[in-house]
């Protein structure tokens, strides 16, 4: 097991989607940093279910309980761990999902890694409502990381091909990112918005479901940031992405895009800002030069899987029985897991981020 | 600094372009391990500069010397140190750039994160040449593999827009594996190999660059390898992939694609194999669910950017001016790291995929 | 900070004296083992204040709440998280000691460490009631080691002088190890034991304290337990012990003695039992040789200073005032921690020999 | 295998006694620090064997070769690898020894645990002379620490039951260090060093060896350096200290006397300097509270086994007889260990200190 990440800021996260509470331990933040707990359950209120018509209607509170690590509302020296409570479980839902694997989830792998002692129910540990706890920690960075002037904002960059303006790699600025990060439906294009929407409605009509792009930038960074070959920038930032539950691609700056590009093309060149500082004329290494940071809007892109849980009937193994079966997914599941995912993203990078920095 | 990989099967690479020698350390092998250092120096000469026309003239001999770890030709417990010596260094070529930062290097990002204290010669740590002791872990990881009954071989799939046939995700083997490694240019379609090559010399001879897409199958690979979340089989490979230099994107499976199926596409049926054990009739989960293998294929993408290091004249910053500035990059450069970064990422792919399965 | 431990099995304590709660998240345990929970509960006690008159008497419940990594009683793979609330705070009691640090104790180092943002009540994070948690973790891997043979039993060695029988680290096994275990005060000689407590009733009544030394031995160790160098039995065993408030000495087998003893005297000559199987005549070497376990009783001993929370007035510093001042320390505190530490070096043991068991 | 130690300031150590090299990379060091070595090896000098009438007869030129690392003196970011060949091996001195384990020795346990693959000769990889590399790595450290104004120095406070005069725990400094590092015996009272040297002389006339205690202290260290509980000073150093062979005891400050204390007597009064920083009128604490540095001395005793290797005969067992044998080591081994550890506790205690330091 290695639900834990993190060198010098680590987190580990426990919990199962059913089990009595799920949460996260913090170790190694700065100290004396104020964290404001409104600001941390307004972003977790981003990932949370229940917001519109076409996301899971599971609804939790999904107050996050700190229960050690901060003194008179700041961080302390000794470890955050935060708690949150699974009020809203139907175990039931998922009785017969233990002898049918569904596709596209980890019920099959799980099932033969643990030999058949994980717990099943909700998708267990593999579950994505753990990028709760996760939220809390990436809320709990962010703020850290904001008042030393880094802002990490993330928006849909396209659902089922519909495509939002990506973000301008080398103009890209924190006011930018909030304003996205305030919208119920974060693109920047909100007709291309309301087409993803019909999208996923149509989708969740016919039982089924669509994946997505997330864009993610990371503004004020200063120079030097990332360590060489395996904690990179990019090594370490898609550590953290890939563990985000449905995430198949990761890519940076221009991404698999350079592979159609020549040198000429995609080199940045270097120039002298009026105020001496250095920049790149473009920003086609998306923020990272040997995995570290150029001083540049750091910008990456993540791809979504549509989600697994349809109620189209699939053909899957009944594991009982050791025969070919069918099953429709019952239960809450959302047709398109994108815009839930979007702050998810956001505190995965912000938490790879901070620590990077503290590694300084 | 982190050069370190890996949690049971650990490796440390050191040396800079220009330092006396490079080399790796590697600890937690399996014990007992029969290591043949003829195969070893065979795979590493896959990534030798200096073979074919368009490739750096930089040849070395870069014969490892196993200095501890072996004993009577087999893994003792004890970690293996590699050393290759570094003996036909120009440094001479780098004076300048100390000076004139390449754009597309590391050369300004480490001079500010290392306050001016880094090797700059040929790159120092950042250089390319340091995938040569990752190369010299992969071959040895890749024996203990491949005694296993697992196989990690890769190809190019496409440079500057031309393609090979990618790897069939249900059907690759190791017969196929094996077959594309032994070229001396390893695609699937020496057609698309041929155009290739001419698209890479035609960059050349304008003094520029390409890049391109390596795709890479691990087959035989048992249910269970890879550990929840931040340790998935996505997060650990690519963390390991990423710190190749040059290396701006990773996908798995269907990748990026996902983004514009619908679930029913995209989730891949379980089905009962007549032996009685468990495949899905697609893969375009890529080998991996919930981070967990799944018993098939493991096929992952990597892209490539096209070689920083051009003659081509580009804008650039001069350090000790303080002002803006202009540079051709002189010295011997592959106008296409890609067909040397082939065994690479295989080499990248073998050491994680070892380490995580060690730790099951 | 870093208040995790282990590389397989891993624990991650947080929380302070009067946070909200404690606890401990446990990682990487072996899947499918069942936890007796009240026998963990059973075990807690041991460590429990206020059973005794010379003991704190700060009572609290202390019953730990395991909200996450079970699943029908058995491990699951997922972490475990046990919580354990803080009812019975007075934080009052220890309003002065944030301007007057008490000598012995962590309350400067901690305050200049953190620039005066830790949470000094009651010792926050490095508070004794820490170990708590370290005892819920500890009973989890007790019951995970038992069930493989190997029994971590402790007794008090010695208080202010008065010495208990040491275990003979040849005969040394399970049944003793749990029939000191069951006592309410854990020695082999009660004579003895009438004489340690008449020992801290006496230094009670001065408003003093005295120390002790608590032996251990984990029985049942097969042969290879332990990695070279700087994961050897002593150096794991031994960052554990340490990391108990008030050890200041850690030995094995001999011990400080062996500095006395001619190698022919403290060399253990191996002899093969009758049933083929290898043992040394004497154990001098505590079990570990180069680190690794010999299949001889593991023993080793550790010194525990006197409690530093002493109401006899004492020189001490003004923080505020900047001058030198003067201190009783009132509140309740044990006159020896010995009694009560001998379950938490039990319980820290068997989280080191455990982890070192899962990474052979 | 775990042969690395640190996080921030990592070392890993490779070879076997009688492997082609032996060597270290340490990877985390701050930047643009010069290193001086021929400091180095002077350092590296006080562990060579072969220095006097009593200690291994086998000579090694030991020059470690700096490979990577550093640049134009200086380090500078990458990983500093040093190689020492092997050059002076007699391996037919060790082949009876892979039947007959030797008594003390982690000949049996090595063989067990690696299931017979271990490389036997000389002890492999649990070779006194690893501790070479270590001192390496030690000197480098400790040239960056004196440059902090912090020192490490150690002495032989006694061989077998010859004490002598234990560091003053208050006022030991930087200059006492350094004298009792430049003598060709470490000790305070030469007198005192006569008798030992006679009682090393005596038992290796018997073919018998002797063990004793190293006194360790580290002045300067500014307060806070520590993290806590598993990672506090203690906990640190004791692992690495335990690393070194032969290491049975670890004890800090007043180490196991505090068993026999009151509070009263052990607890160390703060009071102010004159300059207003803040000391304790003693130092049984050895410089650590909470794990955290205090400001005053860190000092600590490690008690060192007599050589195990004896030319006596002793009884052992013969693995391919299976039954019990005779055995005399021959070889060349020093009939004390101890003169030549003196340099090892301070290089591991050095190592151990930056890396903590760094970490803050």
């Amino acid at each position: 097991m290695a639900s834990d990440f993190g060198k010098k800021v680590k987190i580990t996260i426990f919990g199962q989607s059913h089990s009595e509470a799920i949460g996260v331990v913090i170790d190694g933040l700065p100290v004396g940093e104020e964290i404001d707990l409104d600001a941390v359950q307004k972003f977790m209120e981003r990932r949370a279910p229940g917001r519109n018509a076409y996301s899971t209607s599971r609804k939790e509170a999904d107050l996050p309980r700190v229960v050690s690590g901060l003194f008179e509302g700041k961080t302390c020296g000794a470890p955050i761990c935060a708690i949150i409570e699974n009020t809203n479980t139907r175990s039931k839902d998922y009785d017969k999902l233990k002898d049918l694997p569904r596709p596209g989830h980890a019920d099959f792998t799980a099932w033969v890694k643990y030999g058949g002692y994980n717990d099943h129910r909700g998708g267990g540990h593999f579950s994505g409502r753990l990028t709760a706890p996760l939220c809390f920690a990436g809320a709990v960075c962010k703020q850290i990381l904001e008042r030393k002037g880094i802002h990490v904002g993330a928006h849909i960059l396209s659902i089922k091909g519909v495509k939002d303006i990506p973000f301008d790699a080398v103009e890209i600025n924190a006011e930018t990112l909030k304003a996205v990060a305030e919208k119920a439906f974060p693109v920047q294009n909100d007709v291309a918005g309301e087409e993803m929407q019909a999208a996923i409605t149509a989708a969740k009509g016919k039982g089924d479901s669509v994946g997505g792009i997330v864009e993610c930038a990371i503004t004020g960074l200063p120079v030097g940031v990332g360590e060489p070959m395996f904690d990179g920038l990019e090594s370490v930032l898609a550590q953290a992405i890939f563990a985000i539950p449905a995430v198949k691609g990761v890519e940076f700056g221009a991404g698999f895009a350079v592979a159609e590009l020549f040198g000429s093309e995609n080199n940045d060149d270097f120039i002298y800002n009026e105020d001496g500082t250095v920049k790149t004329k473009t920003n086609n290494h998306g923020g990272s030069l040997g995995g570290i940071s150029s001083g540049m809007p750091l910008v990456f892109r993540a791809a979504f899987k549509p989600t697994p849980s349809i109620s189209m009937e699939q053909d899957t193994i009944s594991i009982s029985k050791r025969e070919n079966d069918r099953l429709a997914v019952t239960g809450r599941h959302d047709p398109c897991i994108v815009p839930r995912a979007v702050p998810v993203v956001e505190a995965a990078a912000a938490v790879a981020i901070l620590d990077l920095l503290c590694r300084m």
